[in-house]
């Protein structure tokens, strides 16, 4: 084998290579003739010039690259440059906030959630694509949007044939090694060996000549547990030995609880209809605290033999998997909190073979979802009276996070149930408002709808049944009656979704100019 | 084989029987067994009564049920009740119409297109849940929605074993069929019995225990030839020579020749740069006049061998047929304008081994669409400067006719384009606004915007960057000025998708009042 790419460093010799024999990466590093690209984050870095695209690995906070990107945003202070960044989802760390602060991304997607990324993506500043997340490397296997030069891939080793084996996550990284032209590793030493087995790395052929995805049930592995590149494409090697993020969710409450029990009572109706059986379906459940909390809730119900087929592992999943209630979880990362972050993988072998880690674009692909008849349960930041749900834009205009997997489920779901606080803000803001202010996901792809205060269930209903049925079970006063005022109106205009199209948007002008939704006078 | 219904009539002796054999019947109902269930429509029609859920064939005007649901109008006249009506898509022959003058439709579903039932369901006498076609058996199957008491199914044959033979459309006949408890058949003496052989009836397996859809490419066959059931079930024949009814579509125009033309340039432009053959991938087109108009645009195109994997196969599939550029085309159904229909079903046998009519489950399933590449072409009734589209609903609440494949081939499609003329009303509406008053398309989903004017490539640009491409392309004046006034005052509000909410309907508001979006002084 011949690793013939030359060394962006003027030096031949590299003076930041590492004896690896002395660091014990041997077991980490396998092909010993990569052992001479091992080098610092900042000379890795040189690999990555102005204008190109690069694609990182990370997904909910996990697996992400660590080092290299804080080495670009260290560079950019002194030699500003631009790239676009690709990533699996929402980075760790503070990737996306010091890149930003340092004017590296000029173009980002598929996801987001940093805070100081976000406001610059509001200002105009960064030019965000907020995409379904099964569908980033589709476009980029089809050449439809610019093609990654260099990817930056956290693994725990490198096989014997030079082959990456991911971490916490998997993301897009496996199509991202693929497609790159050229390849850096971060090895991380503080994400355990044990990992590896986990992965099903599989990638869907080229189209139209693409023969079916065979996963038929969530523990189906269909593809290697490390991604093959030509190793020759690995032009440096950080190591390191960083943490993970620890996810930001915040414990259940009161209302997440309330969420959580009409949940379990639908489904308990659900099984004595004879629609589901007590194992229900594959459950999905959206990042966030309320998605979690829902799933915790499960605990205490008369389910058994659950199976999860999802996108992030969240505290919750590990929690049913100790209590007996969950027998399999397929995703495409683990994002853990401080505390569980120990418990788990301190004791990682004990989940080994109920646990499967893939690409996203196999753990939400349509084709896949569809089979297995998934219950998705995704967060909603604004549902409207009909149905309709936005998961991305505050006040209509401002970018949160971006839509992630939650298109990729609702639409193809058995089930598609989105769950959301009835109010935010102290009551100021009503989730449940006459029109939303951005369409994430349409009424034909918005089966149930869960607040606190109850549960909806849209299913065969027709618009002006779905509002009443929305508007009784799922909205407290005054909203309530504000919103059945509004109805009464837009009725009379007529239609299959009656609407005042000049009053529709009021509530969100009102909060904007008196900061609450509520008239003075409520 | 014992047939043990009894009929619904009081006679035991059918007064309405028919002798097959005199009828030259034996090569249409060949499970002789099966003749002494020929009636009139009148006596079939007994067997639906007040609340039943009926689901009848019918796909874009053909292959309808069309003397059953006459004679059911007929008997509301004097003997109200109501019935949920299913079908495949839109129903020919005054189906709808007929049936809502009876008042007896209370709930429809999943499209229709209808003036007289549009008028009902907008002043909200009729409950119209609008689907995606592909999901409505799914729902069926899953006992999601009301189970279907009787089917009634057009067809060509009944086989020796008493397996039904569509005729010039599948759509959900075979599910309906197969769920249904009873079922009645229109034997459609009119229609070919050289249709013979050109179903392919593939049903997806129950979840969670599904296998892949074994669809590989446009003319795989993976079914049967005819909806194989119980015959038991068949409890009544009805024999009738009526035609589909003619396509309305409206010959090419200036407009949508430039359409046409446009997106020919940009195909070309794709070859050119390597992302696609000439040979295209295979093609969807939506119905109407617009889609139709575009496919018989490649008629003059550089490209060859091109195929079709769609839901209706319209008089443009068979130009490009004869015009030896169509290798194949795969639908759900056959609708042709009368002058077509003679050319195209006295030489039937001429495309025989160049047609696949599938079930709308297939034809539309996510799975397959995703997995062959398809380039998805529909009509938009309206588009926003971001590229979210509304293909339903007239001044965000008045329906049209429904989504109907659309949002199965927009999410799914390697190429997701919308059409649309840049006016509509003499210049009175732009059918580019700043914000679509009702959304069926996500900007996720859109990726080709095309009007006469031109065409605009919205792939890998973010909101900010979508909205310049779109107006500058496809929107003529005054309109265009008027939008980027628009989006220059949106973006002093900042945030990824800019709007000023409270004037983001402004132009649907001025056209309600004064007849014309445009203000009085332009």
């Amino acid at each position: 084998m011949t690793l013939s790419t030359t060394s962006p460093s003027k030096d031949s010799q590299n003076p930041n290579a590492v004896d690896a024999t002395n660091q014990g990466l041997l077991s980490r590093i396998r092909l010993p003739a990569l052992h001479a690209r091992i080098t610092s984050a900042n000379e890795a870095a040189n690999w990555i010039q102005n204008g190109m695209t690069v694609g990182m690995s990370g997904f909910t906070r996990s697996g992400d690259a660590k080092m290299v990107p804080l080495a670009l945003a260290e560079r950019a202070l002194h030699d500003p440059f631009q790239i676009t960044l690709m990533t699996g989802a929402s980075m760790g760390g503070d990737v996306d906030k010091l890149l930003t602060e340092s004017h590296v991304i000029a173009r980002r997607m598929p996801f987001q959630s940093d805070p100081v990324l976000r406001a610059a993506i509001n200002r105009g500043e960064v030019m965000f694509i907020d995409q379904h997340l099964s569908e980033t490397v589709e476009h980029l296997r089809a050449g439809q949007i610019a093609p990654i030069d260099v990817a930056i891939i956290e693994a725990i080793a490198i096989t014997e044939s030079g082959a990456i084996i991911p971490s916490t996550s998997v993301g897009n990284s496996a199509s991202f090694a693929i497609l790159a032209e050229k390849v850096i590793v971060e090895i991380n030493l503080s994400q355990p060996l044990a990992l590896e087995g986990m992965h099903d790395i599989f990638i869907p052929g080229k189209r139209p000549h693409r023969d079916p995805i065979p996963v038929m049930s969530a523990h189906d592995r269909v593809g290697t547990t490390a991604i093959q590149i030509d190793p020759a494409k690995i032009v440096a090697i950080v190591i390191t030995d960083k943490l993970d993020s620890a996810s930001t969710v915040t414990p259940p409450d009161a209302e997440t609880d309330a969420i959580a029990g009409h949940l379990i009572a639908f489904f308990e109706q659900e099984v004595a209809a004879g629609r589901l059986s007590n194992a229900l379906l594959p459950l999905q459940a959206g990042i966030g605290s309320v998605a979690n909390a829902v799933l915790a809730g499960f605990k205490d119900s008369p389910f058994r033999h659950l199976t999860m087929y999802s996108e992030v592992l969240q505290d919750s999943t590990f929690d049913l998997f100790d209590a007996g209630i969950l027998d399999f979880a397929s995703g495409s990362s683990i994002t853990l909190s401080s505390k569980k972050h120990d418990e788990v993988f301190n004791h990682i072998e004990r989940y080994k073979d109920k646990l499967i880690l893939r690409p996203q674009e196999v753990s939400n692909h349509p084709e896949v979802i569809r089979r297995l008849g998934i219950i998705g349960i995704n967060t909603a930041l604004e549902v409207d009276i009909y149905g309709n749900v936005n998961s991305t834009h505050t006040g209509g205009t401002h970018m949160m996070n971006g839509i992630g997997g939650s298109g990729d489920f609702a639409r193809n779901a058995y089930l598609s149930i989105f769950t959301t606080k009835s109010v935010a803000k102290g009551g100021k803001i009503s989730s449940i408002v006459p029109m939303v202010s951005h369409v994430d996901h349409t009424e034909h792809d918005v089966d149930i709808i869960v607040t606190e205060v109850g549960l909806a269930d849209l299913r065969g209903l027709a618009p002006r049944e779905r509002a009443p049925c929305i508007i009784q079970n799922c909205v407290a006063e005054p909203y309530r009656s504000m919103l059945f005022e509004y109805i009464k109106e837009a009725q009379t205009r007529g239609g299959q979704t009656p609407h005042v199209l000049e009053k529709a948007f009021a509530w969100h002008t009102r909060y904007r100019e008196t900061g609450s939704m509520l008239k003075s006078t409520e």
